[in-house]
């Protein structure tokens, strides 16, 4: 039995809350060895509060030494294997664009490219084009007709955009037309099963067509495929857990993988004062919501240890509001590491914090890494978190008599 | 996807050195409770600053409670779960002689036995005959043929004989024709599968030749086949990894270990000096090192508490000749718990040192395995410890988008 098929014979339902609190690569590393981590430098009482009166972790997002990006630590939070559930890269770009992906759509990564006269690559990004120039040229794109199916193009930023096919029984499995080199022409978009072939086909007659729409638009006359693929199918968040989902999330691209996992998504303004707001407001609406902070995130690589501990104080802040609603169960943690000092996302353990009344209280009286380590729930796979949080909000049952 | 597929697909290629430093049988146990351990014993200050400076854990060669022999533990190091990949007993004894085996190669391990005038054995190790005695009737059995097969006889150790039968289409799934008993004949080879009775015949045609080869031989007048087994098939670390491997071990077990997983086996001396040595001369010829030190095992095998405390600290003394190199990675480790009060392996979590740049350190100050177990690492599969080594060398590609 898996760990889905888990939690739907032991999911009951009650009245409690519990929210899911995501400050996106919350995890560090300090910036001399002995120092301390971004959490650990700021000043965070609600958070140590929290953390005295809770339970605190580290979680794996996939694997020891694997490197999440944002869909597969999101999923391992939601309790979906992130090795089970893998997520196309057009997929994830529609996601980031608030693009509404439906079951019968095939999304695909675009990459605006320079072709010579010769029809060989010249540039993989044209000249990386400014984003208005990417916006027209898509809008031209979004022109084009295919017998049987819909077509829409979508800007994403400067030389990227989104090309979706909806049509029943389009399979998604087609290879790149981007070549990964210069110097040659794109490949032509081939089937990987006899379900994609159509696909392909559909693929090669946009690509022919959209030739001809961008001709005389050098440096930007053509552009490659890339990640051609369909949404995964999820089981819902209503169906594994038997819980009214709302995510509360600014960015786009985690209202889509909320979205991917059935959650409804509420507007949620621009600022986490907005976000709190929202949760006020909706309140009575859902027993589960899943609010996410990207700026933790983005402090981090950007390099800037001093502005994610800021964010992280900022975050801090927000507790109370939240706290004062009283969840059952409040959970802060993050989607993966993103220690400043490597200006990315990393393999780090992700620092868990879990608060409720049923909580066996740890030692700990602080939120860190180092604390974290010697929390009470120990070092843990991100998927255990949600059943972690059920079982604290007295949403499940026993196994077995 | 299985780790392995997640290897081949998120590694990339770098000029950063590993270096994994094992100490066969490193963990150990107390002789008293409360006590220390031989590695907690051992004065060690080269591998206690290594362990200020990186991050320790400990790590489980198979599963809680099972004891590993060489094979699965090494195996596990190199990150291959042992579970799925089983090794022979015939195939092991033949890595311990250095006997390079093909893939086209049936493995026997041979016992020589003493049969009564009915044919029934009456003792299953032939009197423990001396090694130059068994050595003698391996040079007879090596003249025999058998038309279509390769066949090699080389002597181990006493009473113990490697056979191997090499030819295309041989399939490795026969039965013992050891008895486990003694009183009663030896049993006929009989294949378990279809597609190895070519080989079950070799070998009774084999077995006839050689009962009247060595009929004037009592008490080694015959011998018992035991594990008979092919290589298994095993994805080469460049391969998985996208590392040039290369495997400096004084024993020819661990040269043969190395040998399964396709590292480059290099001339190795015969002291832990010339080890150093051949690791300095052979620096820019490779991305990976293996590194093997066999005595805290046999010390902990003769029960010697004293003696593997002595091997440790012989270790330890190494250190900065192989810190000196600057490897982005140095992990020392062990494949298995020896402690000498047990004079054997066993199933007790292995302490684990793993120093880069890029460790989060935790508070362990010295390389023992009460502060192993408060580590960074946290306890983990040993399968695991290669994507840890990967990420910190910034050999893995992150895993989605």
């Amino acid at each position: 039995m898996d760990l889905l098929d888990l939690m739907r014979r032991l999911h009951v339902k009650n009245s409690t809350k519990i929210v899911l609190l995501v400050a996106d690569g919350l995890g560090g590393l300090p910036l001399q060895a002995g120092g301390k981590t971004e959490l650990e430098t700021a000043q965070t009482p609600n958070l140590d509060a929290l953390a005295a009166r809770g339970v605190l972790g580290l979680s794996t997002p996939v694997l020891p030494g694997i490197t999440p990006g944002s869909g597969p630590g999101h999923l391992g939070l939601f309790g979906y294997d992130p090795l089970q559930f893998q997520i196309g890269r057009g997929v994830l770009e529609g996601l980031g664009i608030d693009f509404d992906l439906g079951p019968n759509d095939v999304a695909i990564r675009g990459n605006f490219c320079t072709l010579d006269a010769a029809g060989n690559i010249s540039d993989r990004r044209a000249g990386r084009i400014a984003s208005e120039i990417g916006a027209r040229l898509c809008a031209k794109l979004d022109q084009i007709k295919i017998p049987g199916v819909e077509v829409f193009v979508r800007p994403v930023k400067e030389y990227r955009l989104v090309v979706v096919f909806r049509g029943a029984g389009l399979g998604g499995n087609v290879e790149d037309t981007d070549p990964q080199k210069t110097g040659v022409p794109p490949l032509d978009p081939v089937a990987r099963d006899a379900g994609s072939k159509t696909t392909a086909d559909i693929a090669r007659s946009f690509l022919k067509q959209a030739r001809e729409v961008l001709k005389n638009d050098a440096p930007a006359n053509f552009f490659t495929m890339r990640g051609i693929d369909k949404r995964p199918h999820i089981p819902t968040f209503e169906e594994v857990y038997g819980l009214r989902a709302g995510a509360i999330a600014v960015y786009p691209m985690y209202r889509g993988l909320a979205r991917l996992v059935s959650m409804q998504v509420l507007d949620a303004g621009q600022t986490l004062d907005d976000q709190c707001r929202r949760l006020e407001q909706s309140w009575n609406d859902f027993d589960f919501f899943f609010m996410h902070f990207k700026y933790t995130d983005s402090t981090g690589e950007d390099g800037n240890f001093a502005a994610k501990v800021e964010r992280i104080e900022q975050l801090d802040s927000a507790i109370p509001q939240i706290a004062a609603l009283k969840p059952d169960v409040l959970i802060v943690t993050g989607d993966h590491s993103t220690p400043s000092k490597m200006r990315s996302h990393s393999w780090h353990p992700v620092p868990v914090l879990l608060a409720a009344d049923s909580c066996r209280s740890d030692a700990c009286t602080s939120f860190g890494e180092a604390q974290c380590l010697s929390g009470g729930l120990g070092q843990f796979p991100a998927k255990h978190l949600m059943s972690l949080a059920l079982a604290h909000a007295g949403r499940l049952e026993k196994f077995g008599a």
